[in-house]
């Protein structure tokens, strides 16, 4: 099986693994006081000292020094509705067409601009597919946004070989993988416009979460088979803590 | 004289040259089903073993893999009309901000949106010339678009010149040389307005890209007479496949 | 103390440091007819072997080449207004994507869409802070833009720290510290909507280049101090010239 690895600055230190008094001091938001943490964030954070979650953006970054292939997240971000006018575009995308890493999600959020995101990831470079039967693609608490994504892959087998085969090329640009929200947590899209319940909204995050998890380990378990990342993949599970990603490097 | 090698996916395989076989299986697009190759497709393409004709985008990225400095095509893919709405850019413009190969083209389709795509151009640090004795930006089948390029370069040694200096400042940035269609193809822009004959328009893309392949073989021949890539070129003409784009490096 | 470099091309050298000479020669734009040089231009004006003024943009390439981590300047290019219609974005704000260098600048000119520029240098992944006791985004000759930027640095240490930070991360993005122009040089906002006279301005532009000046004079030193650059300083006010940007690097 794979073994999951929580990125996170602690003590402006960049962590691939948590222990779980770290996770607990993130966890208590007035103790912490942690940084949301892209690109532009990262020196001023670990200069600091300070702590921080990482975005989208600067796990990417995370991973990719630390030679990880694949992380699962919730939804990562996009285009915002009105960008046109208000530039208003995530980190995200740049940097996914930067790194070598497949990022497992639900999508991309409804409130954001989904047509405009794929056709930035379109633009950036990005290989876009939804995992699973359709390539309708998803809107993370609903399967269906009305946009199609590019590609659909069936099988984590066959994800895996994409990945290999992008990291085999030195593509140097990175993978999204859209997974469906499974049937029992989605939210039909009528109600998607109405106001969500806070607490209905933790439990189906967490649960969504969840799934792209799993599928991400399906994933990383079937790129292991593969024999690529088979060196770094015996390495994981050992907590890494380093000022510098260069350290990061090859490791788990 | 410069040796051309067509760059396509061959069953997952990325050649750089191809045989006559392979030009006829390419050739029939009921057999081989070839997909329209750019960066976010090429990991897709090659581990599922499928065939490929590759966009601009996705020759630079072989170009520049492979150690070549020059290739010739009709036009290049730019801003789509209307894309500060849609955000229809096309991944051409932002692999030419970042590989050190030379386009020769003849400039963009007037179906695009000519001076934004210049803007974007310029944002990306691309260096623009025309090719000959106008600074007028052609638009394919037009020898006049309205727009000026930045640059315009007169004779095939001053472009070898430039490109040559471009590798050696290690710019990692790419360059477009837009060569006016020859006048005896040229249509008028009115014309354009109006639909061409299928028929019409096959002949002269024709006509064009080989006008444009033989620039670009003026140049090329400039290039080597500079003795910048004398030993890169000495290897020309010998075919190469490769799964891994690692291994075409310094090859033909 | 730092020993501040001028940088320029002089005859299609790219020049770290000028001569007494070089810099008459090039003031005297009648004879020098310098161009003003971005990454695109660079390879017209070294390979013509020409004179040529660098923009920031053109500044990063070379500082970063030459392994520079600091440099003054007067304001970058940003978003232009209206340039959601045009396209008009600087490639200075693409280059501090992708150098780790720091530019001390006084913000962005008034003429400018700044907010736009703020978010295109955080999809950028640019960290962005004021220098100084407050966030308010400066605006070149108005120490108000009605922006905010993401960080505020209070001393040349701590701008020192987050740099070399930066540096050891190998983040290969870069950093704008926005120092506001000094009270007894600053213009009211809405004076700055009437026309400026000619002679006022470059009074004033020389005050507040020289204030940035000392500013990054100030973050050198304190750079040097934190010991990551030490040995590239040792080596600095010896003249550098090359048409190599490769040669430059480790060089002072």
């Amino acid at each position: 099986g794979a073994i999951p690895a929580t990125v996170a600055i602690v003590n402006g230190k960049i962590m691939v693994g948590l222990s779980e008094d770290e996770i607990k001091l993130l966890g208590d938001a007035i103790v912490s006081k942690p940084i949301k943490t892209s690109r532009r964030d990262m020196p001023y954070v670990v200069s600091n000292k300070l702590n921080g979650g990482t975005t989208v953006c600067g796990t990417l970054i995370v991973a990719h020094k630390a030679g990880l292939p694949i992380f699962a997240t919730g939804g990562i971000g996009g285009v915002h509705r009105g960008a046109h006018k208000t530039f208003d575009i995530s980190a995200d995308l740049l940097e996914l067409g930067k790194c070598s890493v497949a990022v497992i999600s639900s999508g991309v959020k409804s409130i954001l601009d989904i047509p405009k995101t794929l056709e930035y990831l379109e633009t950036q470079g990005v290989f876009v597919a939804t995992f699973g039967d359709t390539n309708e693609f998803p809107a993370f608490y609903s399967r269906i946004s009305g946009s199609k994504a590019p590609y659909c892959v069936e099988t984590a087998m066959k994800a895996a070989s994409i990945i290999k085969c992008n990291r085999n090329l030195d593509m140097r640009s990175g993978m999204l993988f859209a997974v469906p929200v499974p049937v029992e947590y989605a939210i039909d899209p009528e109600t998607m416009n109405h106001v969500i319940e806070e607490a209905l909204r933790e439990v189906k995050d967490i649960a969504l979460i969840k799934n792209n998890a799993k599928t991400a380990a399906d994933i990383a378990v079937a790129l292991a088979e593969l024999e690529l990342v088979e060196e770094k993949f015996s390495a994981r599970g050992k907590r890494v803590d380093s000022n510098s990603l260069e350290d990061l490097k090859g490791r788990p």
